[in-house]
């Protein structure tokens, strides 16, 4: 199955998604109204609710609550997203200025907290319990992992573990609790539901560092965003760390000092990226998120071949960009 | 019934308050962890988890349920306040440096956004659907009040009516909440329900408007911050708003300029200070505040005479300075 076969299997849920949204975000503020919409319609590829659908799809559920449970975790993605463009003082995202650049930070804060309550008020009108609980955990855990990642900017020491328990808090828990919810929806047994978190749990780390990967190493034309903000950013990821462990001493002086100093510049990336050259860290880092998408294609041992896990095979390859 | 006798008669509820809070959060983070503590020991008089205990104790609760939900209301409330102060550039509150100040703009929109997750977990836990939807609700309408307070900045025009819409949402519908949970939790009928909230809402109009005299008029020594901030945020507020409908049309133009110049001084607050008091906008604005206070004092007419109507009576009369 090709990853466009994946998504047509889930067309029809992802247009009542978007639907959904249109029709939920209600204020008496037009600029909220504004800014909100020009959030939810930037081409983000709603990742997160076709892994919701196909989950309980996959488990044979029929109900109604995709498009409400996917609206409740596009709110949490896009408010986490507009307070990290704040933090970190993007002004692109997806080729299009982000919302603080276009309208500042005051209201870019504001609208992310909008976000948040608007992503309650769905959950308490259409979820269950159990659901509410995953859901308002998971963007608690969101918020830890920013905090551990702006304490580890900078950070040489960082190790392997640390990058790990970011990116679990950044992405992971997320993409775990859209499968979740679909198995909670379908209710199906236990055993399947940790089958479907440990699922989106690794998906979520491999299509992290694939992104971070990509971040130095993509092509600007198809990512929408120049190489190397995570060195300007002064943030350690996947290439950077696992460098780390292969360089001379020199080297490693090199990338201390280039990540310790106050502000990098394009002269700077190009220092490291001939040094991930040198070093092939693509392949090697490519390989360690290939391990990671492979941990969650073998979560799904536990379901029936049918064309909903041929759907999740082909999506979660797609994101390491194996069938591309 | 003087305050500190209404206060008594929920000293155990809110110590038990208190020791909730502190257990309840929980988090992996120090630093998040640190700053949450810093907030909540930032001695607030817990006014809100006050009305919702005396709300609930007024119409017979005997449950145990109000420390959770003053929890939820006092996580909104902290929130709200972490967020506008990094809006305002606040360098102080309550005597003691802003969190946004000790620990940067970054960590403080991350730790607000830890405590609305925080409240919706604890929320999730231990409310009711209804409760639930009552305080999601009100941190949305917190989130619209203050964009629109951003919009109307450095506004001449702005009528008594946005003032009422902007307070209604910024202080309001949080008190009318804190009451009308405490109702909820109690189960009494509608009429009493309406009575509650309408009580709240008055009483939050009473209280900020209370404030924004205070902000001009008050002592330093006693608020615990400098006078005319509003001023120099560009605030318009209850003060200003009803003098504008009182000056000529030069002392109109002097208003003017003040608040819509890019920075405004000591110099400026004189200015204004003086007009006030030439205006006798100190009683004046009193006088409104009064005006709703009785307004939520009325409201309170459905409850038979109790101890707990009497420190209801005591504490809305103490929050607009009428019993000092």
């Amino acid at each position: 199955m090709t990853s466009k076969e994946a998504l047509e299997l889930v067309k029809n849920d992802i247009d009542m998604v978007e639907q959904f949204l249109k029709d939920d975000i209600k204020t008496s503020v037009p600029l909220i109204n504004e800014v909100i919409l020009y959030l939810l319609s930037s081409g983000g590829k709603r990742l997160r609710p076709v892994f919701l659908a196909l989950s309980a799809k996959l488990c044979g559920y029929n109900g109604d609550k995709i498009p409400a449970m996917s609206a409740v975790i596009e709110y949490i993605h896009t408010a986490t997203l507009l307070h990290d463009d704040i933090i970190d003082g993007a002004k692109y995202r997806r080729k299009r200025p982000t919302a603080n650049s276009l309208y500042g930070n005051d209201i870019a804060v504001l609208c992310g907290d909008f976000l948040y309550s608007r992503s309650y008020i769905t959950l308490t009108e259409y979820g269950a319990k159990d659901v509410q609980m995953i859901l308002s955990s998971a963007a608690l855990t969101m918020s830890e992992g920013e905090v551990i990642q702006l304490l580890k900017t900078g950070d040489i020491n960082i190790t392997f573990d640390d990058y790990i328990q970011i990116i679990t808090r950044k992405t992971a828990v997320l993409f775990s609790a859209a499968c979740e919810i679909g198995g909670r929806l379908a209710q199906v047994d236990e055993n399947k539901i940790k089958a479907l978190k440990d699922f989106g749990y690794y998906l979520g780390l491999g299509f992290q560092m694939t992104d971070d990967i990509l971040d130095y190493m993509g092509d600007p034309a198809v990512t929408g965003k120049k190489n190397g903000t995570d060195l300007f950013e002064g943030k350690l990821t996947l290439p950077v760390i696992l460098m780390l462990d292969m360089v001379s001493k020199e080297e490693k002086q090199t990338i201390t000092d280039l990540f310790t100093k106050k502000e990098r510049n394009e002269k700077d990336l190009e220092i490291l990226l001939s040094m991930m050259n040198k070093y092939n860290m693509k392949e090697i880092s490519e390989k360690k998120a290939d391990e990671y998408i492979n941990m969650s294609l073998n979560s799904l041992n536990v379901f029936e071949n049918n064309q909903y896990k041929d759907a999740f095979i082909a999506l979660a390859l797609a994101m390491v960009g194996r069938n591309k």
